[in-house]
């Protein structure tokens, strides 16, 4: 993409209004547009990541068997009346067509989901089942200052699993822990998750992926000598206190962002919708249900919080909107601009992507936008590099620089 | 993809209260749920099909400038009082939340993109600009009984561009009108173009890309011996008439379903934000506005009901679920089994997207739901192919069956 040709710009401050960090940068940069407090429109470079960010959590999904889906996202009133969730859920946005038929928003798709299930799955034979969807979720927040790591609406992965056993759900939900933990590290996040919370006497037991941040809503206790995690609010346990799981570590606290949960919904949603299934042994029973969530518009302010520097925004590779960005200093030089040009090209023909910054302006100003933008590798082309028949590339990471031989280029992105 | 994990089957009947063609098709081949009237989920075979359509549409609005985002869908109530279309689109969902705000949800996004547009084009140099977004809108329809064709929660490509002159406003219409067309090509669809109506009397002027179908709620008369075609809603020209572009062909009525439109949307939407730009000689101006959407859904239901047949659906290749059906008829031989099995990983080792009916089900059931499917191509793997050391082929569209050696399968893909 020529820089000159994208309609964004960067831009000196953010709304007054915006007190959260990744909003802030995100909307600097570009990337986002604020319609009000909880909603933000994806421009360009921000639809770029999110796509990226889909795209790492559904091949993991798949590669557990998840399949994928679009639900609808305007539920019948009846669904939510059935579940009780229409009078119980506060966050659950209601609205009224012109012929006074109620609608929801989802907010989360069990009431859509089950049905679903129950339509397909009559044997034991077709189950366990895992069906996810990525897209937009609402919910009727009372605050919203956190940016996009907590909207009235927001984009979400949420997959729904059905089985025939307790342990079953067991099995696949230790798989789907795995498969998340790939997410985060592929994002370039260390997550921990936290101990089951609810307990017994609660309907729901769930389990929450965290991201330690400043910007987080959440308080946990954490061992640094193994991986005890747990939720302050859920939990007796304190700073200090020695981890009850490894015996060994100290416990210490820390804000933390919840970056997904999987909830443990037992026979609830499939009992509300009279959904059972024929066992081996020609009963029918209920089947045990999972929902296993990841704010994917949430994940992606989490990135910005956590590994952000003064200069701006940092993205991991994967999902960086552009792998390269690429910055001709032409200074009025028609040679190295038609360098810049012919690298763009050669750049692209190797499939690697490009946000070419070919804009008419100072130097300085293309990597103070640079550094604020935060694709990983800046190449530079100028009339010095080309006399030294190279360019210079620098990591946005560590802030290293160094002259690559133009020949070497394509290889110094294969390693 | 294999058929005995994919949690959907094909259904013998649809809902009773289905009337449409498309979606009884969709929903008994297991492409759709759904919901309730016009809002339906899409299914893993679904959403393959309908992400092929909007990759099409990408990639044509990619090839025309386009710029891809992803715009709100809760809408503060403030921006469409700015417009007035708080008052007067009756098809506008309204919600409140608890704090009491007001919101619209997006059935268009003029009041999202033209502050988007404004905050980023101040001069001449900044236009023109054209930007899009593929995702879910939502309209309060009094009647929705045309399956995925009109739905009250539905897909949609809007794309929105800002021009410096009514002119260069025409020029663009040209190059998206050439686009559009190369978009339903790809969709197998023959579509036609109607003359801007609405006229100098109307505050806006419309061009409307129809596919002739009884499914269709549009009357429309057209030449057969050249692209005229006009709505007859607000033409005087009716069958029979010569035709008022060539003067050679009769006019022709016909039921036609609308795939797309245009709106010049002159500067009512600039006006309404104030949002003005700075001209070469200095000025302040407004923009020219244009508005183009594709109903992605819409687009989808229309491809059923054109191109089906008795037996099911037929998908064109570029939209189709998977490029190959492949079907095993074992009748119990382990040779056979694994013969498939290596087909299966054959194809796909070879970029050829499969769906593979693996099913312990009988020879008749496996064509009948193929058929009903509609992917373009059917391989069949038994034990009289074995012995003949290749596979049939069978093409959905003409139901043509040949016999190819296994040598030469993956060339039969590559013509």
């Amino acid at each position: 993409m020529r820089q000159s040709h994208l309609f964004t710009k960067t831009r000196k401050s953010a709304p007054k209004d915006e007190v959260s960090k990744n909003a802030q940068l995100l909307i600097r940069a570009g990337y986002i547009h604020k319609e009000m407090a909880g909603v933000y429109s994806y421009l360009p470079l921000g639809l770029r990541v999110l796509t990226r960010i889909e795209q790492v959590i559904r091949e993991e999904m798949d590669a557990i068997g998840g399949q994928e889906t679009k639900m609808a996202t305007l539920h019948p009133s009846e669904n939510w009346k059935q579940t009780g969730g229409w009078d119980n859920v506060d966050v659950l946005f209601k609205l009224m067509s012109r012929t006074e038929k109620e609608y929801a928003l989802g907010q989360s798709e069990e009431e859509i989901v089950t049905p679903i299930g129950q339509e397909y799955a009559s044997s034991y034979k077709d189950l366990p089942v895992a069906i996810y969807q990525i897209g937009q979720k609402y919910r009727d927040e009372l605050r919203a200052k956190s940016g996009i790591m907590r909207g009235r609406e927001f984009g979400m992965k949420d997959m729904y699993s059905f089985h025939e056993t307790q342990d079953d759900f067991d099995r696949f939900y230790g798989i789907v822990k795995e498969a998340y933990f790939k997410v985060y590290s592929r994002c370039g996040l260390d997550a921990k998750v936290t101990e089951a919370s609810g307990g017994a006497f609660s309907e729901k037991f769930s389990y929450e992926f965290m991201v330690l941040t400043d910007a987080g809503e959440d308080d946990i206790v954490y061992c640094e000598k193994c991986t005890h995690c747990a939720n302050v609010e859920v939990s007796s346990q304190k700073e200090g206190d020695t981890c009850p799981k490894c015996s060994k570590g100290e416990l210490k606290s820390a804000k933390a962002a919840e970056v997904g949960n999987v909830f443990d919904l037992g026979q609830k949603y499939p009992k509300a919708f009279n959904f059972t299934f024929k066992t081996n042994d020609g009963t029918e029973q209920y089947p045990v249900m999972g929902c296993y969530g990841i704010g994917t518009t949430r994940l992606m302010g989490t990135v910005v919080e956590v590994l952000s520097d003064d200069k701006g925004i940092v993205w991991p590779k994967e999902i960086a909107p552009y792998r390269v960005h690429l910055i001709g200093i032409t200074g009025g030089n028609k040679d190295v601009a038609a360098e810049a040009d012919k690298l763009y090209d050669h750049l692209q023909e190797n499939g690697i992507e490009v946000l070419y910054d070919d804009r008419d302006a100072r130097a300085g100003e293309k990597f103070a936008d640079s550094e604020l933008i935060g694709i990983p590798t800046r190449i530079v082309v100028s009339e010095k590099t080309m006399q030294e028949g190279g360019v210079e590339v620098v990591e946005r990471t560590t802030g290293t620089a160094a002259f690559i031989q133009d020949s070497g280029i394509i290889e110094y992105f294969q390693k």
